[in-house]
């Protein structure tokens, strides 16, 4: 199968975090996209996904599989190792309220600031600016950080006493908060402490 | 377990549905939350869901699961009756990009226009407006509507030709739609009929 993404940015880092901690990175063909350029615009990227993002997973029989929590669904049915997404109904429940909450309040929320309040990638892709809409969701995206501290105090992980895909997606999205300046507000001690120790796994640092 | 939410309301909607497509409707005690008077943004209730948004399940041991695609993963897990999202893991995958698909692309967007370019759910809710956002998100409900009918030109359900979670969201963001006046734009022929399948089926129809 093949992975279609570019390096360096945000999204593509979840499922390169997925397929470590899987220990499958070397089960898959990483195709590189120029999103700088524009090549996930074009037609034929547009053919495979119409919602013009990376990455996009690629299966052997031709189906295409767009955003990264479809991907590590996938990705975790297929390969061994500890489940990302959960094994009992209700641990599943959590943990896939948890990564929403993780993805729509954080990542979503500083991608938001970042294409929108900033520069982002530039004129020629960011045609349509909304800058008020930017700026809040700056605000949603340290309110999350706020509230993830909360059960950081309480939870070793974001979804329970694991690492589950709900901690790549908010690793990935501090990491695209520190990019694009997003703060961590004062006095997060306990998300400081679990970013730490998320970022010393062999899944990031190895 | 009891689920809490409000008549009418769209995201509510949606786990009624999943519910009756599993038969298990009368497994569940329903709370009313008054949306309107605000009593989801009370501390008593953002307690059990600090996003303050309705669907929310609440298991026997307290658990509580917000967010319609978590709500469903659980419900999907514990009751018999055919999967709504998907056994195979490539099954699954298609059926959850599918699925973020309409909610991102329809469903929310339409919230988005909703919440910020019309009245909404009125000036004591709607405390903060975007107005340019929303009817941004408006083009963006409208254009993903055209991708649907483009889907469903090709198969008999949004995720493949059997009912899932997909559908689902899809028509309730159809609903929402239809309710916030958001146009379907013409000649979605395919798009059209699918709803109008969908409507007759005993878990809406009934
Ligand atoms: N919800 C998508 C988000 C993907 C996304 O936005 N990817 C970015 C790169 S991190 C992208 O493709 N941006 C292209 C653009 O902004 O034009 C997912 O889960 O994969
Ligand atoms: N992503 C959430 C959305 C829930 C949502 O926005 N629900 C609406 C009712 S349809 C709500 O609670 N609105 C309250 C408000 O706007 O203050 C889900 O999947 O449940």
């Amino acid at each position: 199968m093949k992975i279609y993404e570019t390096t360096g940015f945000p999204n593509p880092l979840r499922v390169r975090i997925a397929l470590a901690e899987k220990g499958a990175t070397n089960k898959v063909i990483f195709v590189p996209v120029d999103v700088m350029g524009g090549e996930h615009r074009t037609s034929a990227f547009k053919a495979k996904n119409p919602d013009a993002t990376v990455p996009l997973l690629e299966l052997d029989d031709g189906t295409c599989i767009a955003h990264c929590n479809a991907i590590t669904e996938y990705l975790d049915g297929i390969f061994d190792g500890p489940s990302l997404t959960g094994t009992s109904s209700k641990e599943r429940a959590v943990i896939a309220m948890m990564n929403i909450r993780a993805e729509s309040g954080l990542m979503n929320a500083v991608g938001a600031y970042f294409h929108h309040a900033t520069q982002g990638l530039g004129p020629d892709l960011e045609t349509w600016q909304c800058p008020d809409w930017g700026s809040k969701q700056k605000e949603v995206a340290q309110l999350t950080m706020t509230y993830l501290d909360g059960v950081l105090t309480e939870s070793d992980f974001v979804a329970g006493n694991r690492f589950t895909v709900a901690d790549i997606t908010a690793y990935a999205g501090l990491a695209f908060a520190e990019f694009a300046k997003v703060e961590i507000p004062e006095n997060l001690r306990a998300l400081r402490a679990w970013r730490d120790r998320v970022a010393a796994r062999p899944s990031i640092n190895g």
